[in-house]
């Protein structure tokens, strides 16, 4: 096999994350459900925006924080994914450069602006998610760079993009341009309400096409339609190759057919926001496994990632060090 | 005197901040001066936005997180300042007023973007801004609304006001129906460099027009170019009716003719970020003073206001409560 470029290339929608805090009354009172990421219109977004606390704006996106991760703990990162040529665009385009990460996707030039989503903080650190795709719906088949992909010894792909209608034909060509190279390909889950909406997809590809399955406790019981996450490991044992399963607090599981690792949680003082929690742990995970770590030590990484991330707000982690 | 709508009504540059991480050597090469905010043209930020490190945006300018800050300790904020009718002005707007401050001064509708400011962060917290007034440059009288400022306890105006070249008639304008109407004037010197651009204006505003100043040891310094914080002490007790002085770790001293206040500064277990400190003690210390405290006790909820803002990153304290 020839020698790699990047350690992962991630796909995934090219947010901009608009963050604030909201108790469990307000996300009553506006309907919205704790915990998840909905899709909504850009009016919605803006209606909703009129009715928060002050917001901080910082570069997101589940598959791009997973990047921005790699490559703030060294590894080689590329992302593709679309922007709108607009201000966003411009924030987002600099982050994910600035940690070092390879992204040459063109934005869009017509059409909706750059994603958005917004993220309401609850006083128990978790997120509640109301996402308007903008131009993330542009992306295409066009869009996968077949040298970025072949030069890549991971291709990582968020569930959120099977959302968008054309992405998930971008996905499909990604995964077998890395595979005809002999190259891996990763899926992560990313919220249980959207396994719902993909359940049949995400089943043919945890079987059929994926070589590194991520998910939490509920996307995997939601995948399976199981109640208790040993019923979940049982069928995820017959059915992918790796899965890196993670549990919140109680840490993460590792399965590999029949060797099963169990990783405890890295210790936090105070939990101040989730959001990223298991992008993080992806970004850890595959730094590790793509630089020589066996599968436990590579969900230790994984596990301290996330750690450091939901200490603070936002997503992604805030280098301390300068160019 | 008639009720007031009011506590304070503050004016100032209306400024998105994109903040950052940059070490020393970072700062050494890029020839920035530690510590100072700088005036740029948006080329030049531009430029320097292209080399540093990922960024968080949030809104920011002096005098408006104090408002900001005086609004979500409970107080009665308003504020005056320039926008363009451009993303970053939406931003701006929404977070003043998502904290209850009444904002109302109407966008620009030609001309530059929105002000923005480029915040490095240092490993030792200071800070080092390199701004764009943008916007901010059409600041002029007639946005300097005589209902909203006769209705105000306290007009309150950053030293920063005196860099674009309309907003200073603007402030003196404020300043006189203020005092018209019986109501107070406060001036914040904002930055030792600002003053010394501007050392005639300030040392006329500290003597005949100000009832309350805020500096820190380093401006008040500057204002009448003595080399230590005693001598300066000295000379403001003749000088000034109240002067709140901050000092950083060693608290604040308050002077008001003969009587002279040293309050301790509130202990801050890890120190991320000094930006916005002095913002916020004015934000604390004015909430204070227009509450029924006296001027001891302003001081310490000053310093209250400022521990919590350097305990994290970003200038103005994030709500944790919902609406």
């Amino acid at each position: 096999m020839t020698a790699t470029r990047f350690d992962v290339i991630g796909i995934g929608n090219a947010i901009v994350d608009v963050i604030t805090h909201a108790d469990d009354d307000f996300l009553k009172v506006e309907g919205l459900e704790k915990g998840a990421m909905t899709i909504v219109e850009a009016k919605q977004l803006i209606a909703l925006y009129d009715r928060i606390k002050p917001t901080v704006e910082c570069s997101g996106g589940s598959a791009a924080n997973t990047i921005a991760g790699l490559a703030s703990l060294g590894g080689r990162g590329a992302f593709i994914g679309k922007v709108r040529d607009d201000h966003l665009g411009d924030i987002f385009r600099h982050d994910i450069r600035a940690t070092g990460v390879t992204f040459d996707t063109p934005p869009a030039t017509t059409g909706p602006q750059t994603a958005t989503s917004l993220i309401l903080v609850s006083p128990d650190a978790q997120r509640t998610m109301q996402t308007f795709l903008g131009a993330c719906v542009g992306l295409g088949s066009d869009d996968i760079d077949e040298d970025a992909i072949t030069a890549a010894e991971v291709t990582y792909l968020e569930g959120y993009l099977w959302d968008p209608p054309e992405a998930k034909k971008a996905c499909i060509k990604a995964a077998e341009i890395a595979h005809a190279a002999g190259r891996e390909v990763s899926l992560s889950l990313s919220d249980p309400l959207c396994v719902d909406r993909h359940r049949a997809d995400f089943l043919d590809l945890a079987r059929n096409r994926i070589d590194i399955l991520f998910a939490n406790e509920e996307e995997i019981k939601s995948l399976y339609q199981v109640d208790d996450f040993d019923q979940a490991l049982q069928v995820v044992q017959e059915h992918s190759r790796v899965a890196a399963l993670t549990r919140g607090e109680k840490g993460s599981v590792i399965v590999l057919g029949d060797e099963i690792y169990v990783v405890n949680a890295d210790p936090v003082d105070c939990v101040v926001d989730t959001t990223g929690a298991g992008d993080a742990f992806a970004a850890g995970f595959l730094f590790g496994l793509t630089n020589g770590a066996n599968l436990a030590a590579a969900a230790r990484i994984g596990n301290v990632a996330a750690a450091e991330v939901i200490s603070k707000l936002g997503a992604r982690p805030m280098s301390r060090s300068s160019t």
